[in-house]
C-alpha cells in the first residue's frame, strides 16, 4: 500500500473496516455451512450507559451473520443470586452456544464469582478462571477474550509477528494479559507496561509495534512513537471536544511513518466481530 | 551489606542459604502450631535421573520442617491410566493435602492431562490449568509455581519491585509465566524474552533485574550485564568441566557492581522451599 494520507504526511490509517468486511464475507459463509444457527445469550444488567450501544452493535452484527443474539436484560437491583440462576439455565440450554455477561456490572455484584459460574465450554468472552488457564496452556478449547483476539486478527493481517518487540500499556483481562500471552506464542518479545512503567515513552519509542489501552483521551502525542511503528489503540474515550476519541492524539502523527488503528471504526469492530468468532467456535467444539 | 567479594572485585553474591535459613526457622515453627501434620504426596516415574537428586531434596527438607513426604516410585512403563487412578486417589485421601507428578514423564504419559487430573486445591506444583487460571485472577486460592514462587521471595528479599524494570529469559509455565504475571502485578515492568527475542544483550543489559532460565552452561557473559542490576539464574547445567552451574558465567562478573545468585545453593533451594510453603498453605486452605 502506498505511503502518504490526505494530510500530506506518512502516517497510514489502518484499513480496519475493509479487514473487517473480508472476515464478514467469510462468516457468514461459516455460518451458513452449520448444520444449525449458532445462538449467543447477552446477559446484562442495567446501569451501565456505554453497554446499551455495545450491546446493540452486538445484536446487529449477529443479525449480519445469521447468528441468534439473545439479549437477557435485567433491572440493576436484580441480585447475584438471580444472575448466577439465568446463567445456569443457559449453561444447561442445549441451543446456546455462546453466553457473555456484560461488563461493568453493578458493584453488589462480584464480578469473578459470575463469570466463573459460565461453563468454560461457552465462556465466548473468555474472562472464566478456567478459559484463562486455557489460553496459558493453550488448550484447544481456548476462546480468546475478544479485544484481545481483534487485536491479534488486527496484526496478522499487517505483519508478521516474530521477533518483533511489542510494548502495551493495559495490564487487564481483556486486554494486556491476554495479548501478553498469545503475542509471546507467537514469538513476538513483549514488554507489559502500566501506570508504575518508568520511562514509558522510551519504552513506547523503542517497540516495533504499540499497543494502548490507558482510557485517557488522547494522551500518547507524537513524542511517545517514532518512525516504522504499528499502533493499535484500544480505547474509546471523550475528548475534551466532547467526541470520541483515543489514547493517541492521532492528528499530532501526521509527519510520523506509522500505520495506526485508533479512535471509532477500529478495535470496536474487531472486538465484536471477535465475539462472533467465538461464539461459531464454541458451537464448532461442541461438535468435536 | 558492603560490596566486594574475595575476588577483590565488586560482585556480591546473594546470601541464599541465610534467607533460606531464616525461612526454614519460620516454617518449623508454623507446622508445629498445626493441629495436624501436613502430608505431601510426589508421584515419580522412573525414567530421568536427574528427578531422583530432585525428589531426594523435597524428602530431605519435608523430614526437616516436619512435612510427611509419600514418594510413590512408579516404573518406567506404567501406563497414564494408572497415574491417573493413582492420582484419584490421593485427591479423595483426607489426609493428602498436596500433591505433585515429578516431571519430566516418560513420553507415552501427556503431561498436560495427568497434571489437569490432580485436585487443583492439592496442586502444589501450580502446573494445572485451573491453578494456572487462579494465578491470573489473583485468587486466594493460588498456589504458585514453585521456581516462581523461589524467585519472587528471593527478590522480596533484596528489593522493592516497585516500577523496576525486569527481563525474564524463559517462558515456561515453571518460571517466566507466573513470574510475568506476579512481578507485573507487584508493579514491576516485565519483558519476556525468549529464543526469538532481538537484541536479548541490549535488553538484559538496561534491565534493573534479570532472570534467566534457558539452560545453557555458562551462556551469558559480562557483556550482558552492567552495575546496579540483580541476576536470579534458575538453571542448573552440567558445565564442560562436568561440574554443575548455571546459564551466567559467573567468574567473568567478578568486577561488576551486581548481586547475583546462580548455580548450586540458590533457586534450587527456594524452589524445594517453596514447595512446602505450598503444602502448608494447601492444608491451611482446607481449614477456611
Amino acid at each position: 500500500m502506498e505511503k502518504g494520507n490526505i494530510m500530506g504526511g506518512n502516517m497510514k490509517i489502518i484499513e480496519s473496516k475493509r479487514i473487517v468486511n473480508v472476515i464478514k464475507e467469510d462468516l457468514i459463509r461459516v455460518v451458513d455451512s452449520l448444520n444449525k444457527t449458532p445462538k449467543l445469550a447477552i446477559i446484562q444488567v442495567e446501569g451501565d450507559i456505554a453497554s446499551n450501544s455495545y450491546v446493540k452493535n452486538k445484536r446487529k452484527l449477529g443479525a449480519e451473520l445469521g447468528i441468534i443474539v439473545q439479549h437477557v436484560l435485567l433491572p440493576s437491583d436484580t441480585k447475584q443470586e438471580d444472575v448466577i440462576n439465568i446463567t445456569n439455565q443457559l449453561n444447561n440450554d442445549k441451543d446456546t452456544d455462546g453466553i457473555i455477561i456484560q461488563l461493568p456490572l453493578p458493584s453488589h455484584i462480584n464480578e469473578r464469582v459470575v463469570l466463573d459460574n459460565i461453563d468454560p465450554d461457552k465462556d465466548v468472552d473468555g474472562l472464566g478462571t478456567t478459559q484463562i488457564g486455557y489460553l496459558n496452556t493453550q488448550s484447544f478449547k481456548t476462546l480468546i477474550p475478544c479485544t484481545a483476539l481483534g487485536v491479534i486478527i488486527m496484526l496478522q493481517n499487517l505483519t508478521n509477528l516474530e521477533g518483533k518487540d511489542v510494548v502495551i500499556v493495559n495490564r487487564s483481562h481483556l486486554i494486556g494479559k491476554p495479548l501478553q500471552v498469545i503475542l509471546t506464542k507467537e514469538n513476538a518479545t513483549v514488554t507489559l507496561c502500566h501506570s508504575r512503567t518508568k520511562n514509558l515513552r522510551e519504552k513506547m519509542k523503542n517497540a516495533d509495534i504499540v499497543i494502548t489501552g490507558i482510557g485517557k483521551a488522547k494522551y500518547f502525542d507524537k513524542s511517545y512513537f517514532s518512525d516504522g511503528q504499528i499502533i493499535i489503540d484500544c480505547s474509546m474515550n471523550r475528548g475534551d471536544d466532547g467526541k470520541l476519541c483515543g489514547d493517541v492524539k492521532v492528528e499530532d502523527l501526521n509527519d510520523l511513518d506509522v500505520e495506526i488503528a485508533s479512535g471509532i471504526g477500529h478495535t470496536g469492530l474487531f472486538t465484536v466481530l471477535s465475539l462472533m468468532i467465538n461464539t461459531i467456535n464454541a458451537k464448532k467444539m461442541k461438535e468435536i
